[in-house]
Parts: C-alpha cells; sequence; structure tokens
C-alpha cells in the first residue's frame, strides 16, 4: 500500500511529471491514475473543484493541486532528497526561478512552437530573452540545483523532452548549443539522469501526440491555444 | 540597526504593503526606502535585475523579490507571529488561495475597474466568478488565516482598501455586502486590525493619486493598461 499517495496525472503533461519526479526522489511510493483529459474522472473534478486540471496529490485522503505547490508540500511533508536548498537565501532563490519558469518561460516556448508569422517571431523574442535570463540561474552550475537535482530542474523539465520535440515539429530552434550553450548542456545532463528518464513522457509517443495534435489544428483551422 | 533588514517598495504598492505587514505581524525592525517608481533607484535595479519591480526585501545584503517569494522568506527566517499554517496540508491550501488571487483576482477587479463597455462587463463577470470561488476559502472562518491573521490575508490586501477606492472612482461595485457577503466581511474585519492599518495607503491619498491617473488616461486616450 502506497503510504495513501495518489497521484492523479497525465503521461504527457510536465506539471504532471514534476510531482512523479519529486516523488521518485524522495523514495515515496504512489499509486498513479493517469487521467483522460477529455474525459475526467470525479475524483479529479472533486479533488481539485477550483481548476479541474492535473496533476491532483491525494495523501491521506487531503487533495493538493498546482504543481510547484504539490512540490513544496511534498518537501514539507518527506525526508530524503531534499527539493529545496538549505540555505534560505538560496531557498528564496529557487522560488523564484521555479516562478520565473512558469510565468516567463513555458508559455513563450510553447506558443514559439504553435504560432506561426509576426505572432511567431514575437514568441520566440521573448522565449529566447526570458532563457537568456534563466541561465544566469545556471552559472557556474551543472544543474539549477547545483549537483542534485532540485526544484528549478524539476521545474524546468518541460525544457528538456517536450522543448526538444515541439520544436523538431515546429522547424525551429530556441534551445540549441549555440543559442543558449548553458541550458543545452543542462538540459543533456537533466534527461541522464536515470530516475529522470523514468518521468518523460517517452520521445516517439510524445512525437505522435504532437503531431496529431498539429494536423487537428491544421485541419480545423482553429488557433493553436 | 534594523538588523541589516531593508526594504525597498512602494506606499502606494499592495505588494510592497503585504511584505510591511509580514515584517510587522513578526515584529522584524526595517529600513524602508519608498522607491520613485518613474526613477528607480540603482539600489533596486540592481537587487531585481530580472523584474527591475518592488518590493525587494534586502536581508543582510542578499536580495529577495517577488512579493509571495519574500513572505515565505520571512516565514522561514523569523519566529514568531506564523504566516502559514503549522499542518502541512493547511499550509499547501494557503499556497494555493495566495496564487489564485495572484492569478485569478488581482488583474480581473483592477482591470474591472480600469476598462469600459464589453470589456469592463466581461472583467467583471470574471472578477465576480472567481471572487465567489475565493469567498469559499473563507467557510466558517473570520479571517483566511483562522482568528489571526496569515499569508492569504496579506495576499489579499487589495481586496480592501484598494479595490474599495478603486471601484468608487470606476462607478461600481464588485465586492459589496450583498454580492460577496464573506468577502466583505473579511474586509472589515481586515482592515480592523491595528497593524494592518499601517500598512495600509491611507484612503484619500489613495483615491488622488488613483483620480489623476484616471484624468490622465482620460487626457491621453491611452489605455488603462
Amino acid at each position: 500500500m502506497a503510504e495513501q499517495v495518489k497521484l492523479l496525472g497525465s503521461w504527457l503533461s510536465p506539471f504532471s511529471r514534476r510531482v512523479e519526479l519529486a516523488l521518485k526522489l524522495k523514495g515515496v511510493a504512489y499509486d498513479y491514475i493517469d487521467e483522460d483529459l477529455a474525459n475526467k474522472s470525479t475524483l479529479l473534478l472533486e479533488s481539485n473543484p477550483v481548476y479541474k486540471k492535473i496533476p491532483v496529490l491525494i495523501h491521506k485522503g487531503n487533495p493538493i493541486a498546482e504543481s510547484l505547490i504539490i512540490l513544496e508540500y511534498i518537501e514539507d511533508t518527506w525526508n530524503g532528497h531534499p527539493l529545496l536548498p538549505m540555505d534560505l537565501v538560496e531557498r528564496a532563490q529557487a522560488r523564484f526561478w521555479a516562478k520565473f519558469i512558469d510565468d516567463k518561460c513555458l508559455m513563450a516556448v510553447w506558443m514559439s512552437c504553435w504560432s506561426e508569422g509576426e505572432a511567431q517571431e514575437k514568441f520566440m523574442k521573448e522565449a529566447n530573452e526570458n532563457l537568456t535570463i534563466l541561465e544566469g540561474a545556471l552559472e557556474g552550475k551543472k544543474l539549477f540545483g547545483g549537483d542534485a537535482i532540485g526544484l528549478v530542474d524539476i521545474a524546468a523539465n518541460f525544457l528538456s523532452s517536450w522543448a526538444g520535440v515541439l520544436q523538431e515539429i515546429a522547424g525551429i530552434s530556441l534551445i540549441n548549443e549555440d543559442k543558449h550553450p548553458a541550458l543545452w548542456k543542462w538540459s543533456q545532463e537533466f534527461v541522464s539522469s536515470d530516475v529522470v528518464k523514468e518521468c518523460l513522457p517517452g520521445r516517439e509517443k510524445l512525437r505522435a501526440r504532437m503531431l496529431s495534435r498539429k494536423e487537428a489544428i491544421l485541419a480545423t483551422k482553429a488557433p493553436a491555444y
């Protein structure tokens, strides 16, 4: 019995994968329920009535929503691999960068891959600028967490395999050795970890899903967002 | 000497006032520097190079930015009045609602007060829906923090005096006894606290500043955001 820990997630979602990675790093056993996002379970709707979104961690019957908040809960609840630094200033800095990734990087990169023309140029400019800023947090370090995976590395998971697949499909290159060498190196380092590998969606499966999304968008001419 | 605690803020900003309130609740002495936002100091630009925004807390020379992250830092650093509950599930819930206020309430209320016509209707609808959801977090409680001011109360400060003044200037009523009775009652309770009173901008001063902002907008016909 998995210490009454349940994760409602989706194999596709970097937010859900963040929680899986944190639980695995902590060595917490959990039951995983992969939600059909087109037909969400009653448990999900009842557990996150405000957003009705994955991921939701349910611990001893208590649901916790919002991936970064779940990561803080995991850090507060279980010992083992630390997600946040002990030093309080570094702790605040880690929270700052995790929030920066959510607020300034993810949507800009995502939209760079799903837009066209002028809009795409605008998103790519924004993504490039913010990724450059983010690289500052890696200065002199192998990972954002130093030598071990921490909160910021987990928050940045989308910038590894997801961003790679999406850029390929969109025919653009945002994160590469020339433009963002520190982030590119980080990405290689991050995905080389065995525990991270277990928490990535699988390149071919992700690629197939994203390609079918693209085809659906082209067929309907609906906006991609 | 204020234990080397410096706050770069603005009397006008609810985000800056959040930090002041947390420091006062904790009984932490600090030096306050009111920034001229039209002519930011070198100290501010160097302390928050990513956003170049107030508030920034500088503790022993280390700058911390982003108001909710500063509140976590204050909670981690100083004993005394707790900002977060001890219970870890309640702790996560407090973080959830503070983030909900930032993501879903503040901009919707702000834009309801600065827009017109159809756009205003849209923002007011959004604000109303989200304030109703937020009221759920007050169920059976005097304050979001229960009997004492906590993180969510501090995060919600804008919904007290600022929202009151802005609604009056805009000629709308979002938070009142009929529409959002729990939030309205919370607002009365919150502003009745002596320590909160010290951390509010002063109704007439705020009103004058907001009115001159409105006049400037009307004169230039520039959008309000």
